[in-house]
């Protein structure tokens, strides 16, 4: 029996409200289970300098948590003057998973800044970003046909992100935090709704993990991703 | 006629939910019209260094904006490395206010650190701020009052706080961002709930203001911190 | 009776020295007693890139205080790495209360930058800093109009501050360190010459303060910035 | 063919040189092919705050490359005053895979630090960093159970890491640059000589990777593993 | 002819005036002609970490320049978070050079903190500043005697500084700005009274300068010195 | 005798070994003794803003250590986001010497930056970097002829540095670490082949030194730098 009382393969509530905020061209507050994160999409014109002049567009992402998003306090980066490791970490995997999901060349010299901050933790806080800032990409995407700064959607595929790992010998979907912190295995899986893959962290936290529970663990970020990519077009539709 | 068609002396629509989030010993989300701030307030055992062993507490804050909390993005601060000028001296506003609300003798060698982090920004940041930092601030003593770790309560008076100004030759109260940016002068003012003032600041963006100017706006400010103080009793009564 | 054994209303000895080093366009060391701090005005052509191309002019302020202009030793900025909040909020004090005093339109796109650096302190830091300011950019103003790099004097109207408080329930003048570390309310007040409000800056130490002691502080800081408005001419009349 | 030649499992020629500077505990430059990784292990009395007084050891890295190191001069980071993004998140990960060889018990409450400094890049610099790093490791830990710090050896098993990737529709192993650039996808894989994962790390740069890429590549990271940890031996039996 | 008008073995008008500002344990204004250091030593009891518990003391000390002690306005280190290369190691070389002046033994675990302030540049600050802090030194330590911090003096030799150079082929006493800006070599002299030699740096700037010329150079220096250590002790004897 | 049991006026053993590294344009690795420093320089196009437009090159060098470098482990500077001030003055004084051993004019607007990066500590690290980036340099002005990037060697003259230093009394030549760490006076000198001085830094550690010392040590300079001089051009002409 998992902490959550959840299957082993069994996502968290999952909910995604789009135009949380006003100002962003895409803006997202998405929750799995206790874990909430607003993301939001911002379109500037241009493009970084090591880009420049290729027709090409770029996006990039900024991670953050709020200081109290957690059980006990962490100090203010901004005040700290330093991000963290992990926050560095989590920023470039998201803006790499996101640029994935993009044709660049369909984006012309257009940058989007994604920012997802977190505002409640409780395991899963990359996963959960990742699929909420495609959704506000989606947003600020349609934003830019509408209003013709694009002719044509850049979007080559949906992409979500979902976490799996071993727990007590067994494969589990989408760990909170009471069972991420207790598990021997942790794997983060960003793929299409095709079922591509995009990125593959894992890392075993206490014994090595085998081929078999890797293609476990695999097998079941297949499902959450896809049932997550459901979730988030029926966002979109609305 | 003001460009939100408010009456010169009327709020904007306030709201304060508590319980926002559910780590933090209190947790607000403040909205004055669409300036909405996330307020939690953090309850950590000790003092810093340069009041130990007094046996008194402390209270400190730290103000953040999301970066896409406005029209257009700005910097992360924390990706900067540095927080901006008007970000530290907000922080500060906000800590010296509800430090004025406390007995620091009865609140013992305890820190409440408010963190105020604006999610969607249209003026009169701070004073929200610190409206809704004196609910999460009510709502973590509650607590220390509820599991023992303090035997009376250190509240001296409620707080709150309001931005007036002088908009077209008339004072007006609770500007938001399209009335702040066309003042002429702009007066941040935090009061308890008995009228008294704890800080006063104006400053005149275009002419100087005259003594007459100056209790005009002081008049409006108390009759909005006297609805503001009504408005945060109704929540915490709920 | 007052630690210095001055009257309510009365100035501590103020002296405003011209041309106290050679290199700036003005360079004044101004005394409010024993804090003394000097102030120099360095005219830069060019304007920063935010508002560029609209044929206006700048004026900022960065504020310092030696190591060992106080009784213990403060760590020193510059090795430290950051300046503290209370650095900052004072530059940003100094500029906004400088630019008010300027018609940026007749300044053309130059900027002067203001530098208050405290050599000894003794309370009223940021006042004396802001009246000996004003001196130094009068000077470079005049050296402007002299070389025919402005046609017109941008100069709207004398600037200067001073401190009022409230010190053993009696309103007074422009304290000294031994009154500040022990006033329940602290006001700093930026004035023309002609009595209108620049800024003003009041925070309740202590107890809340009432209206009346507002009012009353108000008029004392009225006397005290129409006396040091007084000496300014009478020093740029040398 | 690939542009190095090699076979599709070939690794490049790797050495591993121990002893390599005189002061460290353990100091391997370890070359998979041009890409050349000084490696050193310093042995510290104690361990960090958050597990003192548990009886344990830790274990922690930083990578860092000479400014030169590669084709075109990188600004130096500790002239620059901060590591970008992608250093960090490669000392994180050359860290928590050497935590993993070790029981962290038998380690008692000791600090081992691994420096990998490239002193020439030609691609997979993090994953001949982990290699050579065992290596350096297994030294500091053979001169602590050679002096009586340690009583047991805690190293678990032996691990090491190698890239691969799909480069022209082609698994391969062990990318070096010119391969690299142009891959499909890239994964860095951890593994123990055993064949347990440690850690898998893919990234698709071009169109997402299937499951069968994914399993093909693994594959390959198994055979260089293995052939990389007979090498370690090897250095280690002489 | 220098440009200075000066003999080549001149030095510049000296003063130094003792008590300039009020807090600090000994306070300088130290004047080579146009360059202008303010000069302080703060007593601080204990030492720092790396000689605590061995009964001796330190010095060390800082140096600044005001920004507009110069002809052009120089970035205020404090608000770029950094000090310059030139800052730091003057700052080192006055430390240095101070401490070479005490017996640390007989200064117990006390720390004394010159902090040297430029407040108008012309040339030769950093000798000027070596010059006059021996002075503020001295001050403290008599101070130290005075109240029986001390039991013994510390003092072993007084020491001065001063810059020699070449310039147009003719070796010189003391550059001022318009000298030191074409010499073709620029040497600073740290002596005792007695003509022993605590510092010598010197760079050609231009073409290599020979054994002849750094001979003459330091003979200059050390008549420079002589007369300096004489004006040091004329100050102190007032 | 020495503790290294050399003679007094006998340097280590010096090798030069070129071409240690594949991608820069001059790559030396120098050992003086233990001590041994990869120094590359690099060819960039362009000058900084401050000289741009008059037609005349730049050289600019920066050093680092390795964090086992030296016997203990020293925090990585990149981490901890500052160089120390020892750091910044080897790498000014590095490129101060280099950049007096060429003629600015016929290296045209092109930069070389040096980097000297200390593999193993063992004493005379800056001089040892001096004198193999001279060759590092030499190599990348010559496939700068070669490439028809220059015209004419801009090389004015052949540099090298050694350390002198009075040991238990008697002056000695390239101090090692056990000899440097108890030597009464350290004097760096930078000459050219041609005997002329660049650079002279000398400190007392402990009693002043007299000019007769001062004499000695230059006169064991001088054969020292003729030496390295010696070994640099043989270098060269491998």
């Amino acid at each position: 029996m998992r902490p959550s009382g959840r299957q082993t393969d069994q996502l968290r509530a999952i909910t995604i409200e789009r135009q949380f905020t006003i100002h962003a061209e895409g803006s997202v507050l998405v929750s799995f289970g206790n874990t909430k994160v607003i993301c939001t999409a911002s379109v500037e014109s241009g493009v970084p300098r090591f880009i420049k002049g290729k027709g090409k567009g770029w996006v990039t992402a900024e991670y953050g948590m709020l200081p109290r998003s957690t059980g006990t306090r962490n100090q203010r980066e901004a005040a700290r003057g330093k991000q963290t490791g992990r926050t560095v970490e989590i920023g470039r995997l998201i803006g790499r998973s996101l640029r994935a999901a993009l044709d660049m060349d369909l984006l012309g010299e257009n940058t989007i800044v994604l920012d997802c901050d977190v505002i409640q933790a409780d395991g899963g806080t990359r996963t959960a970003s990742i699929t909420g800032a495609f959704v506000a990409l989606s947003d600020a995407i349609n934003k830019m046909l509408a209003d013709g700064t694009l002719k044509k959607n850049p979007i080559k595929h949906a992409i979500a992100a979902v976490s799996v790992g071993i727990w007590q010998d067994t494969p589990v979907l989408d760990l909170d935090y009471a069972e991420d912190s207790t598990a021997e295995t942790d794997l983060n899986v960003v793929m299409t709704a095709q079922g591509g893959f995009i990125e593959v962290q894992g890392t075993a936290e206490g014994e090595p993990f085998t081929p078999e529970q890797l293609s476990a663990m695999l097998a079941l970020a297949a499902k959450g991703v896809s049932e997550l990519c459901g979730l988030q077009q029926a966002a979109l539709a609305q």
